[in-house]
């Protein structure tokens, strides 16, 4: 097995990663915050599997459009095909329509948990990736759709982002399908086209007004020019009707405020359409709902820029966007943007119930926000210690022993460390504390074993004394980096050492 | 979608489950106990994907003969076989061969997650389940094994486990194939034959000395004699040698104490054989390292029964058990069994590295070990609260303004609550507070606002004195089940109600 020329490559498949201590620390922080809130408006945690069948996924990704396409698939051994979820609503919906009748409704419920897609990674851009979701399931009110947008605005604040570096807008696909009504393009033999104008739409953070006109109209070249990069196909829709389209979305995207008055001004364009009518209904008593609660357009605002690429929604749609100009996965300094949204898909559960079941909900990009709470400096994990690494100067079975008995001793007094485990000598020991970042190393040679003694190295002190030029005599003595204490003494000693440590993190030094 | 002829069929693959509230509660609590431990004993969160490259993952997995029988499986787009981990460990030797230079060594990390088993489910046996490890790669010396025994018994006493109610239980796959060199089955040519050896000690538990002599012998009946239930073809040793490897296994298996005499009574059987003698040599090693840090034979005890399952160990091997009498996944009242355990797999990382990268590391069953604790009492989650349930008596959109506001009010206070979401009417709204076990629901009828009241209903209280016969004037007056109070005195005296149902908890009422 240990032959050069017949060993494995180690690799990672594309566009997956491995997570270190520290996302891993932030990433809890952050969930154990998110759930906090998920629990105080009533919530109850409920989780589904990673794998369901194919078809009770369905098809609703966005920009797949061959069957199957985006989705991790594999056959049973029966036949049937299998699939791992590519989001938590598809598999939540098949749970509520099988568990339907013994829960609790209008039924609130919170997941988290790491979705697959099957599609070309990039820069931010992974196969696996988490979510963390919340749905109410069996409302038709708008009233549950004004709840999940006050949630997310409370869930940004309970993470620390203030109030203007944040906002939840809310948009509703019945007013788009006004539109799309008003220009021609109702019926169902127009959904693919109008599914084409919806993802269109929803690129408009990313390829802007023209970029958009293009994907509406003949379609996009990714390098700008005809024939540069890939060609993405357009939805056909001829320059006015475009123009239309795009005017609409931009209407309001950067009126900062007077939110009543812009839905009824679009309200008039639209005004003869039902759909469109309804839509801007139930806008209206989301902004009544919220407001009446305390929530302003400083957190919640309504926009017809927001239409989530997800096929399935069926009226309001909701997004909460980072306004913040911080790097994002890239790296590159930019208005953040959304880091989650949802919408009503009242299709969803009703498909397996053969009767109505509206339902409501959004999700959360929980890397992606972690991303942008790293960069703000609201995800701190430096409370975090590493461990005092007792060295093992002799590696007989005695000595180890003895090392491990104080090692016993600091742990039961909670003091996170541990036994060096290498084979190396003292210096390469003193340097993997140092690579840990350990606070203190203990040490006990045969002299100090003789004395009943050990040796404490404040690693944290003694790496400043030989960075600093001393010229505080008081000081040192006060808190040298380096004593010998008796072996009864250690854990009192090592608590004193760690003690002065946090209180100097604490002052900033 | 809502015609009741075309509707699917919502239903859940097989082997796999949906997790409640209660469960997804008790796992958290256990696993931040879990977690606690492994960083107190200097451990760093990592993790990988659930998907990896199938060769990256080996085939290691325990009675699975077929090549990638066990795993799930499905091609990339440019061909290359993925899987979904079956363990976490394969996956870590993966991440540690592939960032060796730049990890401190020996590195300890530990990681949770969900793996995967295409085989057939069964009771407690499922096709997606979530592991809890920790290991410690690059170090040959079995203080890192004796380190792993001490972690999993402290894991126990933290998660409650008395002492005297597990057993942490050594053993060394060295001594193993020094007893089957004695018997003749050393060298390549019989790898296959040591594995179904090993395969058959592991049943030992399950099926008993007799069931254990079968399976090494020509094979075992499922129906307990010949041609009844399904048939497993036996390793094909004689009586003589399956006799002896019954007699080493079982040698001590119910001696409580004297772990150093049985040592040494089973190393004469043996005394002449070195792969067995150096195994022997690790073992004493192990006992006299945790017995130095002050575990005894009543936590950690030599035990030549266990084997484990997983053809990659290469030395010690160790296993939790819990001896406990309580019901397990099939709710029968047995003595629990394993909840976890692992061993040295010093040829993992070498697969990669094609240099020796020695480790060792174990496994806790997560649900398993949750089923286990539950059924102990040891997880207690009543201190989460249900919900306040402010009703919606109307549904205009003032009125549900008005109540919205109240929500925001309790929740601003900490308080958890929800306004009522659904259409039904108050006596609905009543069963449903009652159906989330809520402790208090909020009224507002038109006489109350015209009041500018609202009323409160205590319906814990409410459902005792509903069951009981009240003679107590004096505590229903002090705790009525209902009051009326000023909307500004909501919060406050809402606080109180809950402040007087936590004590009657507390009391045990």
């Amino acid at each position: 097995m240990a032959d050069k020329s017949e060993k494995m490559k180690a690799r990672l498949p594309r566009g997956l990663v491995d997570r270190g201590a520290e996302d891993i620390r932030a990433v809890e922080k952050m969930m154990a915050t998110i759930r906090s809130v998920y629990e105080l408006y009533g919530f109850e945690p409920v989780d589904q599997p990673l794998i369901e069948y194919t078809d009770a996924l369905g098809k609703f990704l966005p920009d797949q459009d061959r069957p199957n396409e985006g989705v991790f698939s594999f056959q049973d051994d029966d036949d049937q095909w299998l699939s791992l979820r590519y989001d938590l609503t598809a598999p939540m919906a098949r749970f509520v329509a099988e568990n339907f009748e013994r829960l609790p409704k209008p039924y609130r419920s919170y997941r988290s948990g790491w979705v697959f897609r099957n599609e070309k990674p990039g820069p931010g851009r992974f196969r696996q990736f988490m979510q963390f979701d919340a749905d109410t399931v069996g409302t038709p009110g708008v009233a549950a759709d004004a709840e999940m947008a006050m949630m997310m605005a409370d869930v940004m604040e309970a993470l620390g982002i203030k109030r203007g570096d944040y906002i939840i807008r809310v948009n509703n696909r019945k007013v788009l399908d006004g539109v799309l009504e008003a220009i021609g393009l109702g019926g169902d033999e127009n959904a693919g086209r109008r599914l084409q104008v919806l993802r269109a739409i929803d690129k408009l953070d990313k390829f802007g007004p023209e970029g958009v006109k293009l994907l509406l109209g003949k379609g996009r070249w990714d390098g700008g020019k005809e024939g540069e990069g890939d060609f993405t196909k357009g939805a056909g829709l001829d320059e006015v009707q475009a123009a239309f389209i795009v005017a609409v979305v931009l209407h309001n995207q950067h009126v900062e405020a007077g939110l009543k008055n812009d839905v009824g001004k679009w309200n008039r364009v639209l005004e003869a359409n039902p759909t469109a009518e309804a839509g801007f209904a139930e806008l209206k008593e989301i902004e009544a709902l919220v407001l009446a609660a305390g929530y302003g357009p400083d957190r919640i605002r309504i926009d017809p820029s927001v239409v989530r690429g997800l096929e399935y929604y069926t009226g309001p749609v909701y997004e909460a966007e980072l306004l913040a100009e911080i790097p994002n996965e890239e790296g590159k300094i930019v208005r953040f943007g959304s880091v989650g949204g949802g919408g009503r898909y009242d299709g969803l559960v009703s498909r397996f119930r053969g009767e109505p079941v509206p339902a409501t909900g959004f999700s959360i990009g929980v890397s992606r926000l972690m991303t942008a709470l790293k960069n703000l400096g609201k995800l701190d994990t430096s409370d975090v210690i590493a461990p005092v690494v007792v060295l093992t100067m002799d590696k007989d079975t005695d000595s180890l022993g003895r090392y491990q008995k104080l090692v016993a001793e600091l742990r039961a007094a909670g003091i996170r460390s541990e036994m060096y485990l290498g084979g190396a000598g003292m210096k390469a020991q003193l340097k993997y504390a140092d690579r840990r970042g350990s606070p203190v190393a203990i040490i006990q040679g045969g002299d100090e074993r003789a004395k009943g003694e050990v040796q404490i190295k404040d690693l944290i002190e003694g790496a400043r004394m030989s960075a600093e030029i001393v010229d505080n005599a008081e000081w040192r003595a006060a808190r040298p980096a380096q004593v010998t204490v008796a072996e009864s003494d250690l854990v009192g000693e090592v608590k004193k050492i760690l003690a002065a440590q946090a209180e100097e993190r604490a002052r900033g030094k």
